[in-house]
C-alpha cells in the first residue's frame, strides 16, 4: 500500500486501516517515504525494498507524483495496481494529461490497472478491503456490484446494512483508464461466492464485447443493471425515420435484451432483484398463489402480480379441500387465499405448504402484515423452514415497521427474500419467473447467409461522399447482393425514355421524383401510381416534375424513377442505423408516412437469430397483425424474419452505411418484396 | 364504547384501551352487561345507563347482537355509531341478512354509521382512538388516510413510524353499510389539520358523486390515491370498438384525471407524495437544480428529473459565477452542481441558497450520500433553517441508512421531505409541479348545448330493444338532433330505389350493406365506394348483396345504404360507452378497422369542458396529427372538440345508449362530419 499515511483524516489511512481490519490472510506492507510506524507495522520507505512476494499494489499518492510511482511498480515487477487518487481525467486538461502518462506506463510495465479515481474493490470472502471508507463493511453475500460510482458504493454498502444483504464483492471503477466494466465481468462470474452480477453503469466502453461477455456471463449467473445517462445528451439529427425513432438509450435497450440482462429502473429495484435471485429457486411458470391474513394486502398482491404479466393460479380442487379443512368458513380461498386476521402460525404454516405441494402452483406471494393475535416473528420462524426447503420460490411481504423488525431480521437470516410491501415482491417473482424462461429458451446463434455478394455491395458503397444518399439503383443493388428481393426501379430522364423504361417493366406502373433534395417524395406531389399506358406514363413524367417543381422550386432534379406497380400486401417498414457504440440497430414496425407519430416500431441488435427477428417483430401491431387480422388473412412471416436477417447483415458487413431503411417492405401471402429504399452513407 | 372486556385478548379490550390511552378530552364510558370495572372505570349495565351528552357510540358486539344494540343506541337518542365487529357482509348470505338488519335500524334511528367491520377511526389531534390496534400509535401530523382496509391502516401506521411522518386522521371504512368514501372526503377537508388526503379504495360507491366531491376537496387540499382491483373481472363483451378498448380500470383512470387527484401505484409512492404535499411550497415551473457531492447519484437524479417530464435548470450567470468561487475548480458547475466529496456543511448551504435565489431555478433536488469528510447530520443541521424558509420546494436524497440515520430523523423532525434515493426524490418533485400546474389552471365549466332536440332523440331510442343497433337511419338522426353534422345515408331495398336515391344525393356514391347481423362491413365485402353513375349503381346493389352473402350466407339483408362520397380529410374516431359506475366514457383516436391494434385512443368521462376535450384529443398520435404534419395541413380541431362535446351530452342524457360510435368522423380544413355511426342499446 503505498502512500499509507499516519494522519486519520487522510485517505492513506483510511486504507491501510480497512486492510488490516478486513482480516486479509497474506501479508500487507505499508510504503511512506518518511518511514516510521502504522498500526504497529513498519513502514518501507520506498516499494523496492517490499519482500517479495507482492501480487497487487494500492496507490494513493497525489495525481501529479502517480506515473512515477507506477514507474516504480513496473520496476519492482508488480503487475495489478488500484490507483485510488483523484485529480486526472476527471479534472480538465491537466489531468487528461497526467492519466495518459499513467496508461502509457501500465502499458509499458504490463500492468493491469483499477482506476484511478476510485474506491478501489472489496471482497468480502478473501477477505480484502483496499477502499477507505469508514466502518462498517458491508456483510459477507452473494452480490457483486460492479459501478461507475464510488460514492454509490459508499451509499449502498451503508444501506445494505439495514436491507440485510450482503455483497460477495465491490468494485469500484474510477476513470477506467485501463480495466472497465467488461474486463471485471468474467472474473467476478468465476467467483464462486458470486450468485448475482449487479452493475451501475454510466456507459458502457466497448458495445460488443459488453455484450458477448454478458451474454455469457447471464447464461451462468443473472446480471442485473442500472444503467444511467438516458436522457443526457441531445438526439442526433437523424434523415430516415428509423434514425429519427432512435433515442439515445434505444441501443442500450436492445443491447440489454440481447444479453438477456435485467434492467433495474432505480437502485432500490436492482437490489430487491437480486437478492431474490441469489436466494430463491426459479419457478417452472407464470402461476403464483397469493397467501395472506387480510384481504386488501391481496388485492394489491393480485393486481401486481397480473401488472407484470404474471397469473392467480387456479388451485387444485384438493387444495381447496385441504384449505376448507383449515381455515375459517369466512375465509376466502380463492386465491388469493385470505386466511383472515385470525390466522395463527400454524395456519400461516398449514396453508403455505399445502400452496407448495399444488402442482398447479409456481411460487408463492406471502403477505404478513402484523398479525393482530400473534408476533410476527412466530410466523416468521413458523415458516422459514417451510420456505428453505421448496423448491418452488416464496417472496415474503411484510407490512410495517416496529411491529415486524425481528420478523424481517429472520427472514433475511435465513435468506428469504422479503420487502416491505406487496407491490415489491410481486415485481421480484416476475424477475424470477423471466430469469427460468431465458434459462430455458436455448441460445440460438444469428443466422449468416452464405449467398451474397458483399463484393458486389462493396463496389456499390465506395461511389458516395460521407453523408450522401446512395443513388436508387445502387441502393437497389445493394439490397439485391444480400438476397433482399426489390421491386426493380429505373431512372427516366426524358419522357422518350419514361415511355420505354414502361413498355419494358410492363404495367401498371409507379412513377417517383428522383432528386437527392428530396427524402419524402410524396410530400411534394413526387409519387403517381397506376399508369397503364405509354401516352400516361409520358404524361405522368411532366406531371410530377410539375408539381415537385411548384412544391420545392430549389431542389435539382435529375428525371422520374419508374417501377413496376406490386400487387396489394400488408406494408411494413424495416430499417437499420449505425450505433457507434452497439453496431447495427435494426428497426421493424408499421411503416407510411405517419411511422413517426405512430411510433409503432421496435428495436433490436443485429445479427438477428431466427427468434429474436421473430421477438422483434411481434413486439409491434405492423407484426402481429401478419399472422392475419380480422378479414386480412395471415402473410408470410418468415420472409420478413429473412429480410431483416439479411438487412442486419448487410448493415453489420457495412459499417459505414449510417442508415438504410425499407419503406415500405410489402409482405404478401407468400414473399415480401422492397417497394422504396433508401441508404445513407 | 358498547362490548369493553376486561380480557386482554379480546379486541373489546383493546378499544378501550386506545380510547384512554389516546387521551380523549371527553368522557369515555364502557358498557358491558356484566358491569364491573375495567382501567378503574365503573362499567354501565346497558347504553340506556351512560348519562348525557353521548355523541359517539363504538359498538363491539357478536354480529348476530348488533342489530339491538343499535337499536339501543338509537331509542339513547345516538347518531353516530362506529361498528366495529365483523361477521357482516364479507362472512356470506347470514351475514349480508344481519347487515342489512343493521343498516334498516341505522335508518330508521338517524344513526350514521361506520362499519361494520372496520377497525373504526383514530383522530391524533382531537386526539380520538377508537381502534383496538397496539400501541405506540402514530405520530400527530398533517396527513389523512381514508381506506378500505384495516390490514392496510395497521401496516401503514406501525410503517409510518420509521418513515417520519404522521397522520391527521385514519378512517376504515369497513363494509361500509352506510358511510362511505365520499361522504368521508369533505369532512377530512375541513378538519384544520389535514394537509393532504391518502385514500385506499378498492371500488368507489357512487362514480359521480365521487368525481363531484373530489373536485372541490381537491381544489382546496391534494387528494392522492391508491386504487386497486385493476386487473379483477373479467372484460365484459363489447361490440364496437370503444367498448372493446376500453379496459376495468378505464374509467377510474378517466374519473381521477377529470378530478385532478393523484394516482399512486403503490402505498410507498402515495406516502412519499402525500408528506411532499404536506411540507413542501410548489414550485413556479419545472426547472429543477441538483446539487450533489458526488457525480453517480447527480446522474440518477437527473435521468430522473427529465424522466418525469422535468427539466434540468440553466443557471443564471451571477449563479455560476457565485459558485466558482464557492467551489474547488474540478467541481461541476453544470446542473447537476457536483461540489465534490470535500463539500462541506458551509458549502452545501451556500450553494442551497444560491440556487434557491437564482430566479432560474424553481426547486432543488438535494443529494446527501454519507459525505466521506463530516458526518451527515451536521450537514442536515447546516441546510435545514434554509429549507425552511424557502419559498420554493428542496427534496433531499440521502443515501445509506446507519451514517445517515440521525440527519434523516433531522430532516423529518423539521418537515422537510427526504428519501432514500434521488429516483424517488425526483417523482416528488414531479408531483409538486403538477399540483402547482392543476391549481394554476382555472376551472372550466362544461358545455352544455342548448340546439339539441332531445324529444326528437328520445323518440329515436324508444324503438329498439335492449341489446340490439339502432337503424343507421335512426343513428343518423340521433347525431342530427345534437347538432352533429352527418353524411346523408338512405336505404334501398332494390336497384329501383338504389338509383332513385343516388339521383337524389347525387354523385360519386358509396354503398353499404344493411343489415343487422353485421358490424364490420368492409370485412364481408359490404362496402363500395366511388360509383358515379345510375348503372352503376345498379350493378354495384347487386354486386354488394351476392359478396357479402357468399362471406357471411346466415346474414340477414334489409338492403343497401346509399351515401353521398364526402371529399378528403383527416379520419378519426369518436365514441362513447355508458360506464355503470362512472356514466358516458368517451373516446377519441385513430380509427379504421386497425383501431384495435394500434390503439391510437385515449379515455376520458363526460361532460367535457373545452379544454378537457382538448386534452383528450391531444393524447393521441390521431389528434395531434389534425394540427398538421407533414404535407398534410392543419385540419378543424374545434369542429372536432365539439364534436366530443355534443357527443359527451348526447350519451350523458340517454344512459341507455350502451355504446356509440362514430367511425370515421372526417375533418375538413373547415367543419367535420360523422361518415358512419353504430349505437348499441
Amino acid at each position: 500500500m503505498i502512500g499509507a499515511s499516519t494522519h486519520p483524516e487522510k485517505l492513506g489511512y483510511g486504507v491501510a486501516r480497512n486492510l488490516i481490519q478486513s482480516g486479509y490472510r497474506g501479508a500487507v506492507c505499508f510504503v511512506n517515504p518518511k518511514g516510521g510506524y502504522l498500526f504497529t507495522r513498519f513502514m518501507y520507505k520506498s516499494v523496492a525494498e517490499v519482500p517479495d512476494p507482492v501480487d497487487l499494489a494500492v496507490l494513493i499518492v497525489p495525481a501529479p507524483a502517480a506515473a512515477e510511482s507506477l514507474r516504480l511498480c513496473g520496476e519492482r515487477g508488480i503487475h495489478a495496481v488500484i490507483l485510488i487518487s483523484s485529480g486526472f481525467r476527471e479534472a480538465g486538461a491537466t489531468g487528461v494529461a497526467l492519466e495518459t502518462k499513467v496508461l502509457q506506463i501500465a502499458r509499458q510495465y504490463g500492468i493491469r490497472l483499477l482506476g484511478p479515481n476510485c474506491i478501489g474493490l472489496l471482497d468480502t470472502h478473501l477477505p480484502l478491503d483496499t477502499t477507505f471508507l469508514p466502518p462498517p463493511s458491508p456483510r459477507p453475500g452473494e452480490i457483486a456490484f460492479i459501478s461507475h460510482s464510488g460514492a454509490i458504493c459508499a451509499a449502498i454498502i451503508d444501506w445494505s446494512l439495514r436491507q440485510g444483504f450482503g455483497f460477495s464483492r465491490l468494485i469500484s471503477l474510477g476513470n477506467q483508464a485501463d480495466v472497465n466494466e467488461t474486463d471485471m465481468l468474467i472474473h467476478t462470474m468465476l467467483d464462486e461466492y458470486t450468485r448475482v452480477l449487479t452493475l451501475y453503469l454510466e456507459s458502457v466502453a466497448d458495445g460488443q464485447r459488453f455484450i458477448d461477455e454478458t451474454r455469457r456471463v447471464n447464461r451462468q449467473k443473472p446480471v442485473v443493471v442500472l444503467k444511467v445517462g438516458r436522457s443526457a445528451g441531445g438526439q442526433r439529427a437523424a434523415a430516415s425515420h428509423t434514425g429519427a425513432l432512435t433515442g439515445v438509450d434505444t441501443a442500450y435497450i436492445a443491447a440489454f435484451e440481447k444479453a438477456g440482462i435485467f434492467r433495474a429502473d432505480s437502485i432500490e429495484e436492482m437490489f430487491d432483484w437480486a437478492r431474490a435471485l441469489a436466494w430463491s429457486p426459479l419457478p417452472r411458470g407464470r402461476r403464483m398463489a397469493v397467501l395472506t391474513n387480510a384481504g386488501g394486502p391481496g388485492v394489491i398482491a393480485a393486481d401486481s402480480l397480473e401488472n407484470e404479466g404474471l397469473q392467480l393460479a387456479d388451485l387444485s380442487p384438493e387444495t381447496c379441500a385441504a384449505l376448507t379443512a383449515l381455515l375459517p368458513s369466512a375465509a376466502s380461498l380463492h386465491n388469493p387465499i385470505d386466511m383472515l386476521a385470525s390466522a395463527s402460525s400454524i395456519q400461516y404454516a398449514s396453508c403455505l405448504r399445502l400452496l407448495l405441494d399444488d402442482p398447479c402452483v409456481d411460487g408463492v406471494l406471502l403477505i404478513l402484515p402484523p398479525p393482530p393475535m400473534y408476533p410476527a416473528v412466530s410466523v416468521a420462524e413458523a415458516l422459514i423452514p417451510i420456505i428453505r426447503n421448496a423448491s418452488k420460490p416464496v417472496v415474503v411481504a411484510l407490512m410495517g415497521s416496529t411491529q415486524i423488525d425481528m420478523a424481517a431480521e429472520r427472514f433475511q437470516a435465513a435468506h428469504v427474500p422479503e420487502y416491505r410491501f406487496p407491490e415489491r415482491a410481486a415485481a421480484v417473482l416476475a424477475r424470477l419467473t423471466e430469469r427460468a424462461e431465458f434459462l430455458s429458451r436455448p441460445e440460438q446463434p444469428a443466422q449468416v447467409f452464405m449467398d451474397i455478394d458483399a463484393d458486389k455491395a462493396r463496389s456499390l458503397l465506395t461511389e458516395d461522399p460521407i453523408g450522401s444518399w446512395l443513388a436508387p439503383e445502387a441502393a437497389e443493388g445493394l439490397l439485391r447482393a444480400y438476397g433482399i428481393p426489390v421491386a426493380s426501379i429505373k431512372l427516366a430522364h426524358n419522357t422518350g425514355e419514361a415511355i420505354e423504361i414502361s413498355q419494358e417493366l410492363g404495367y401498371p406502373i409507379a412513377l417517383k421524383i428522383a432528386s437527392h433534395d428530396i427524402s419524402h417524395k410524396s410530400d411534394v406531389g413526387g409519387i403517381l401510381l397506376g399508369i397503364d399506358s405509354p401516352e400516361s406514363a409520358a404524361e405522368g413524367f411532366r406531371t410530377i416534375q410539375d408539381q415537385v417543381r411548384k412544391a420545392k422550386p430549389e431542389a435539382d432534379i435529375e428525371g422520374v424513377y419508374i417501377q413496376r406497380m406490386i400487387p396489394q400486401g400488408q406494408d411494413v417498414i424495416v430499417g437499420a442505423v449505425h450505433d457507434l457504440k452497439f453496431g447495427a440497430l435494426m428497426m421493424f414496425g408499421s411503416g407510411g408516412v405517419e411511422v413517426e407519430g405512430l411510433k409503432d416500431v421496435a428495436f433490436a441488435l443485429a445479427p438477428l437469430a431466427i427468434d429474436e427477428a421473430e421477438r422483434l417483430i411481434l413486439k409491434t401491431w405492423a407484426g402481429r397483425k401478419l399472422t392475419g387480422f380480422r378479414n386480412n388473412p395471415p402473410v408470410d412471416l418468415e420472409a420478413v424474419k429473412e429480410t431483416l436477417q439479411r438487412l442486419a447483415q448487410l448493415a453489420s458487413d457495412f459499417p459505414k452505411i449510417s442508415e438504410i431503411e425499407i419503406n415500405p417492405l410489402r409482405v404478401f401471402e407468400k414473399g415480401a418484396v422492397a417497394l422504396d429504399v433508401r441508404v445513407k452513407i
